[in-house]
């Protein structure tokens, strides 16, 4: 089993942007947390972070048939990315999108999602966890559950 | 450690309910794979159902004092109720609002929760992952992380 | 064949309640009306009036197997209850609507039901005959036709 | 007392039209059952059907000193027409809006109707028998109950 | 000197329509008027009714050449009629759009007027008077003031 | 007889102000046409102009006992005003609206007249001529045609 | 005269819910300031609160001959219940709306009220004072002024 | 102590403008209740009324240091007038809107307030009453409770 | 194989209609270019123009055996008839929209189809050429490509 | 080349007004850095405020032949003044829109300008700096750069 | 004479892609197609795909003096894309927008296209065929029909 | 002191770009009069151009550290990057952005901008001036003025 997950645009510049609303931690030290939990339930994963769109979407077509399951925060393309969402739902993976913070309580064009009316769950407002959670998500899926 | 699960209406028709959309296993059944995996972590758990949004409101008031998180899946409540919503909100116990299945991915009127607002996070589509993710996001909020 | 006719809030106050909009004759006489017509036609029926959303769940989950059809006149749960609407839709008890007054020519929020998109039917203002004629339309869904 | 059942466009294809919503049964034959219960119970009706908006309005107009209720069946006019809708309300006959299929269900354009704000009632969504159902419904509403 | 007075729908009922709306004047007490006061100004009128959308966008078709200015109360097609916008707009004479209500203090869906756009003025809530201020209108129209 | 014409914010500029839109013809030669119209038909008039709201508001509110019909072009404050609305309705005069250009041709928010639901009738698109034609209304209005 | 004052949902948390909007006096001491506010000017009142919505109707519902004036103080469901409009508008006895905060400052879901329409006034923002206040509104409402 | 009662436009044509909505009683008639009031309580008032949106925002701007508390009813500019807004939460005197009428249950444009967003607190639709009401509530504003 | 050819609403004045919209080309000359190119590939044409929503209709409803695919230029009942779209989704022949100007670069109610949810395909913008090129989009459909 | 500095509501408050939005600088040096400035490059100003619609129209007015460029600070009237609008659109010297704060980062009622459909530019959110900025693009609008 | 063929994100997927959507014609195919009748007309192409939305405005703006027409599947750009639609109307090349879908009978974020606005026109609906109907269209555009 | 100058997509079109709306100055001239002006005052600038919004992301991350301020032209991406926005408010640089044309007088869709929320100020509709005006006001944001 193997998981891909894929990080959207700013997220690498995790630690310093806005740390009152995504916190302290960078999205290397979120990525090594991703590992470690993965390593210590067997689980293979790659974890990458784009600011591309046109990247983003490259990435997601060629997963199928070398991934199980994508985990996706796409960050700002989130609300604007319909390439995004076709990339999904065309790609044969299934998907689960994640968020750091809670989209819900934040402004109001963070309501609305292009992605979630295409991916099997959503996991949002966990901090780091949202990414260790979804993992769990993903071998739960992957176990047909 | 303490947490409360709480199910709203018609979750108590659970493996009846449109199997379609929200799978063949009870609520019963839920109860105990929750039940199982707290155990295995040392978590107390309570695992409640009411249709009535008052039986839920009073429920989470009285959880103040008496459990750390609240897990909820308020179903149609989700929805329509203030009431629940002021609850979460004035109780001073963190919550996690979750659903079976992605609601974003059903009618119009299902994408906008009065409860998303309120709470720590939200995990949505998984099933009865959803409550197991849950569980788990609720130890991580709890120690703080 | 037994049919189960719900009546909502403030329906129990029929007859005094704004005589204008409902009419004078109070629920008591609408039941004895639809109680006289069904056992002309050798129907049973159950009569029952709520001011509880849950109440009124319940005797809708409980209806499986004990009811033909549902004859439901939410009254003001109608613009406000998912909890109702699910209730419906996942009993697997064919429902119809109905409504004493035509609530399409009232305030704008009363355009809107809930419950359209899943009862098989809907009969509006008619008064006491919107309850007469529900009755047989049940019969007529339950002769297949 | 005499009923004039009014039909919109394309009900002249019942029976082929989407047998999936409006049934396998012909205007014609839907005619039949109305005239069968109508001679039952001793009430004169006149069947009619235009793809005419005009055609219906004058019918309408005509009704005046002809016909104790008007039972319409709009059908795609429902949604656009303004002109019916104040040949009902001038006509000085009672009205009530009859549908096949429960239009609440259907498109979102279907959800608003010109008629409903100026007719005594509506029945929608039982096939054939709403044709019956409105005829009882007339019967009703010309007696003054 | 030649103005087309043109009616739509249910303007044939003027005298029984809704008199506290309309008045009790007939259309043909009207059209009398009008002829009386366009005699006077030695004007010639054509004065005509239909309930039929295509018999009047015929009838604006048709008007090149043979009229100066067409006066229009298209009734319930204000509404709703894109194709009498489009003849009007097309066929080269200018149009004066009258009522005989005040629209504006109606139900909200006749605030709103296909013809607005493409005519030269409106004249709206002087009753029959709306005719005859529509004639001095046309004169002064066609005078080129 | 006497009528009260009424002139908002801007009319002043008139034969200046964006002549394509308005035309080329004085405020001062509105008035004397007026004038000279109303001279024939021995009507008196008053004819006024001001840049403020209140200003129209008290001219309007001491028409009471003095005019027998109020003409207004209340220009931009048509889309604003409360105030001359409620000024208008309280005022116990009868009152016409008028415009120079055809409103509904330009800018949307040019669509909407907080006065057209308090006034008699309304009147727009004829240039000067809609000061003549109102005249010959407000005569009309007050003969109780 | 006797004043039926009815608390919503939550307000039994008041004094440890969300003081910074809703103050720290508890609903105990609300009362009791009603109490001794009523005492002083010889008017009887009742003080009840609930969670629930059907409680609340019902407690409506039979304030008819008991009660001169109901002060509701509705909290969540103000924004929520046509169950509880209804039961206002059907009760026959008047009402007052009140709220502890100025609820137009706040979420835009609170800034609509399903019981404006049907109250005869409201009092919002005054905390504590809203209570004093809307009982000599009631004295002064039953007093015909 | 001294409140300043501000009136906005037609308010001095109380007693005469639409009596069914407002009232008999006229601004001086209310004024002498609000001055006779204030004298048994001991506290100073100015009552003052214009028509002028800018004269209601330079008396607000010069309350600052001469009035503890704003009574503002400003009628039609409640709805459309930033200005007057802007003035109440610039001038630092705490203010208190109010209406004679329940302005939600009137036209739709009355609804929404511009003031409500920036005063302690609102009252309406208590006629004279609401002045009164007022004066306690300021009073109360006053003593910090 | 067969193609019908269908054209709305003042299609019959292509030619001198606003040219500068819809180019100086006769409806006449239109058909002549179709037929033409139809003959050069051996399928029959029909052209048919009407002005009445209820002639097309039927045409459309006597599509069904006669012709392999309908090729419709609604015109100005494309945004306002449902009756024409129920025609069009009854008939069993599969139809393609088309229009002379492109819809989307005009007014904005005229970017609403009823059409287009429920045919093969759209092609505007093309002037002449959108007929033509439909004939070729229709051969194609036929071919089953 | 003289220049109109145009200052709307409350700004003569500049300094106290809630200085966290607007600074501590009052409209008085604000005038005379422009003045500094406006001398330094040979440019003549006036300087002017108001609270007053109807003033501020005739300002601007009156402005044709006299000024070279209008600087607008409409400050509330910015949202509300068709008036204000129809002056500077009609007046015929080029006006640039300048607010001091960023007002599409505050209330949502602050992001539509009734100005900005008619002025050169706009500059927002600079304090002080967006005078002194508006300085030099008038000079530069002058120049016919 | 030579036509630029451009195709947005996700169709290199094509024949994998949601085939029930967009069939199993792979984009090598369909180029293919193209390439054949193009040759047979001897008309040259270019066909490129891109998943970036800044390479597709890149292409575009380079298309200046190389190409005639421009025919562009901008797919989910089509819905997103400012920047694509701005390249279009500034390269000074004609364009024609299409569809392999009816992009209207899909989801409602499908429906608007910031495209169409300025494009020549648009044709979707018919698979492969779209392109090679373009090809045709592109033609007939450069003939100057 | 260095400001950083960036551009998004279709401005190296400048010069050729619709010319009536942007003027016939290319970006390069643009530059160099910016150069000129901020050698003149001893600013440092860079200038950039990019159509990819991924590019002028990273452009804005790698901000921080090397530049006092950005001044952002984001054409296109103005109406639909959450991502450019994100990176605003992220890298901790104040940001001014500019327009070259008045967008609130352009398309709807252009009076959006989801980066105005996150800068501290904007200037649109001067042409090559906004610029120049924006490094001016870079140099009095820097200034702390």
């Amino acid at each position: 089993m193997k998981v891909l997950f894929l990080n959207g645009p700013n997220l690498n510049l995790l630690g310093t942007r806005e740390p009152a609303i995504y916190g302290k931690m960078t999205l290397v030290e979120i990525e090594q947390s991703v590992r470690d939990k993965a390593a210590s339930i067997s689980v293979e994963i790659e974890f990458k972070q784009s600011n591309s769109e046109s990247e983003l979407v490259g990435w997601i077509q060629s997963s199928r048939g070398s991934y199980s399951v994508i985990v996706i925060n796409a960050a700002a393309y989130t609300h604007t990315s319909v390439a995004i969402r076709d990339a999904v739902s065309s790609c044969g993976v299934p998907a689960i999108e994640i968020h750091l913070s809670n989209t819900h309580a934040r402004e109001l064009f963070r309501h609305h999602s292009y992605l979630s009316g295409v991916v099997k769950g959503v996991i949002a407002g966990f901090g780091k966890s949202s990414y260790l959670l979804a993992l769990d998500a993903a071998v739960s899926l992957n176990a047909g559950s």
